[in-house]
């Protein structure tokens, strides 16, 4: 809580540093605010030196768990009266590491609620194509290899349209990956090498059937005006865990899903 | 200090919340990092419900001023183990506040270094153009007639290069301020009308023959490539502030000035 009773979300950044941006920039974004002060308390905590690579430790897991150093920052918010808090990485959600995270947090007592990055993005997939039942996926190999999002979209009822391991490592992966042309490397502008394999991956979804795609890796929500021409719904992780901190704390200032910079403006008054 | 032993840096945004993060996203692209691991400790504090306006203010020293809270919000970051801090706001620096600041956190005994963006971007402005003499800037309303730059680069110096009150307003204030066509309502694109002040402003102060622009107030940020396309030199605040946080704290992690994301990327191999 801040000073006046304001309840404080945290994000927990540094995994990595740009993710951590974007998740707070995207909460200023969905926030009905007319001026400074109408915007919401947020700490942004980015200490990547402490947190080891998600991915290799979901690959070997005899080096350290990044789990203790993600609970560790965490509990460090509640000092700064935070209510609650997301984690601004999607492997990071893979219950290998989310499991731990939790228990640990259960263990100390910490009083901060963690939402879950993967739980709100098929919330906000249910809430905004309530019809929709053939879902995509663009990822990193690791949320495609550890299925994050595939075991719970099916638990739910969705049909994920799921193209071979080496497709999606040549068309979906490498698009953020490839270190000179991927979107973690050049991301302003995005690349017309990651933009042809970004209109060949969402060319095999729409030929599959696909309706809706998930953005289940920060790095592709830079890159979201070329995924939406493919023609699909498109759904942002970083979106949905946005908005989801904001109706945990202060529901009255979300505003309407899907809007434009414009419509929200108008909303705004 | 971070359990490894890494000094921390600490930014107290919110005022206004999108100049808090660009303030650490110049942070991030000011570092030599290879990847994540290698970036710093940065804490956010956005907290702009609790900091009342600068401007109105310094405009009307019988309100509240928003000194309190930001020492209060500086002094919290100490809990996180924050060392040095900065502050992501140009009109804050005005010594009505900032002298307030500085004596909450002496008499509190905090250990947070708090470094100044004024001093900074003085210091960047003799490091990069060391043989300028007739300097410009491009502020709001409230620091233009605070003389916060002014009476500083006089001190070093230097010739200011100062328009009337009226142009000050027209062309250079309301391109920030403007309710409708100004960058803090529309920054992604800069306006028409923005961008044709813009190059009024720059063509002025070429033809009054100053040689560099002090970027003043962080949302000028937004529009440097108008701005230097008006061929003067351009020394931006945010990014004197971002890079001394980084020298005084990882002096060796710091990239040289000046260089493109491009000639970073080469830097850094």
């Amino acid at each position: 809580m801040t000073r006046s009773g304001q309840k404080i979300i945290g994000v927990l950044g540094g995994c990595g540093p740009y993710a951590g941006l974007q998740l707070v920039e995207t909460i200023f974004g969905q926030t009905k605010a007319k001026k400074d002060q109408e915007h919401l308390p947020v700490y942004l905590s980015s200490v990547p030196g402490e947190i080891m690579d998600r991915t290799e430790y979901l690959l070997d897991p005899s080096i350290e768990n990044p789990a203790y150093a993600i609970a560790s920052l965490i509990r460090q918010m509640e000092l700064v009266g935070v209510d609650v808090a997301g984690i601004a990485c999607n492997t990071s959600h893979a219950p290998a590491i989310y499991d731990v995270i939790r228990e640990e947090l259960r263990s100390s007592g910490c009083t901060v609620k963690l939402l879950n990055i993967i739980s709100e993005t098929i919330y906000l997939l249910q809430q905004t194509y309530p019809h929709a039942t053939r879902i995509g996926i663009l990822s990193s190999d690791g949320t495609y290899r550890t299925r994050l999002y595939e075991d719970r979209l099916i638990e739910a009822g969705y049909t994920v349209v799921k193209p071979s391991p080496a497709f999606h490592h040549e068309k979906i992966h490498l698009c953020v990956y490839h270190p000179h042309f991927g979107i973690k490397a050049s991301s302003a502008p995005v690349t017309d090498w990651a933009k042809e394999r970004i209109a060949e991956a969402t060319a095999y979804f729409y030929a599959q059937e696909a309706e809706v795609l998930i953005l289940g890796c920060t790095e592709f929500s830079l890159a979201a005006d070329e995924i939406a021409a493919g023609g699909l719904g498109v759904i942002d992780s970083t979106q949905a865990l946005a908005r989801a901190l904001i109706r945990e704390t202060h529901p009255e200032k979300l505003t309407q899903p899907g809007l434009t910079r414009e419509a929200i403006a108008a909303e705004i008054g």
